[in-house]
């Protein structure tokens, strides 16, 4: 390509470099009743105090899933966790700031292991029950519904719900987080036996401790055994 | 917000804005025997010669979809086509320009009904066989790869494949469609029991006319009664 060239298609180009990136992360929790997603303060008007998900501005030196490792760390300590690409927003006027396309991710957390306040960049990150979230900031509301739904196809089709429960977790546990997840009650024989006949839980051989009803068996989830499963063509099938 | 804190904000944010968007989109389609991907000259250093999908930059005033909807209109004319967002591709340098994100789209198109050289940007798009593609412009090879592993994860779940296929067919080209598309031969007799107990296709009472073999009978794919089944909570399973 020769000067001119370069002038040129630059020239054509450069008013459709003006816009920004970011990340927006829906972080999932579950606290043994209600499904939970992590908000954080609104600094931004005309949003300000509203929650929002936790989101940031991509940088210019890093790649998409870099800057949603970065942004969750740096926001509330969430390290090392599950975290899938949904999908990416781009209504014209979704930003006050001008033109912001937003890659959305979703994360699940176990809620117990991690101190939130201990972040470097935290702004008063809370958990907060989804059945009771009306307004958010932005169109963070489009965006934690769109995840909530691909959630409910996932834990279908996937073991990703256990990154929500406890290392050892009972079946009726089990069973209480998929339908708190699908919003519907599940028949206890039938989905005992959809579970049991995939083999890939333990039996850990220990049972539940200091609890007021009959204690349950513990389980955990045989990851290891998963994997092995599904190369030899297993799939993983809740519907 | 007072002038200061505008200024602050904006000098904060500015070096932000300076990324461009693109959309790209993987056209799938069928000619019955081969699994073929759309795909047009590239003609920016360093690629030039080399193919690419079919893409472009996206305007100010247009959203994601809208974008991809202009794009495949304007450069192969195809119009009104199944389209699905995939993912957004990130990597630092993966533009030659400066920092592009692109947002990729699948589509699934019946190659037979479309002319492809009468879009106003029309710029020597081919149809390819996907098993024959070796490089790609840009990481357009990373992006062809999601999206075929996503087509195969929804040809399974969703009537999706029907899209590519004539409104009449045979139960073999239909199982040949999946064989091409999973690239594994099937049970015949597993993959119609499978097919049919979904009651979703219509006996339309016709066989194939002009064909050196035994006729076969012709179905097409009924969409209303899929849609009025999948409201009572059916759930298309070709796995």
């Amino acid at each position: 390509m020769n000067e001119q060239n370069i002038n040129i298609d630059l020239k054509r180009i450069n008013p459709y470099f003006g816009a920004a990136i970011s990340v927006d992360c829906v972080v999932f929790g579950f606290d043994g009743t209600e499904l939970k997603v992590l908000l954080m303060r609104c600094n931004m008007e005309p949003y300000v105090g509203l929650w929002s998900l936790i989101g940031d501005l991509l940088r210019v030196n890093e790649d998409l899933e870099g800057a949603a490792k970065r942004i969750l760390k740096r926001r509330t300590g969430l390290d090392n966790v599950f975290m899938e690409q949904t999908k990416a927003f781009g209504s014209v006027d979704r930003h006050p700031l001008g033109r912001v396309i937003t890659i959305a991710y979703y994360s699940l957390v176990k809620i117990s292991e991690y101190e939130l306040s201990n972040a470097p960049e935290y702004r008063e990150a809370h958990w907060h029950n989804i059945s009771e979230i009306t307004e958010l900031a932005f169109d963070h509301r489009d965006i934690l519904d769109e995840c909530l739904n691909l959630l409910r196809k996932h834990v279908k089709e996937a073991p990703v719900g256990f990154n929500l429960l406890p290392p050892k977790f009972t079946l009726p546990q089990l069973q209480n987080l998929y339908e708190t997840i699908l919003g519907k009650s599940l028949d206890k024989r039938n989905f005992r036996k959809k579970i049991l006949k995939m083999k890939i839980l333990k039996d850990i051989g220990e049972t539940q401790q200091n609890v007021s009803h009959r204690p349950g068996k513990l389980y955990s989830f045989d990851e290891k055994r998963y994997e092995s499963l599904r190369k030899d063509g297993f799939i993983f099938d809740l519907n």
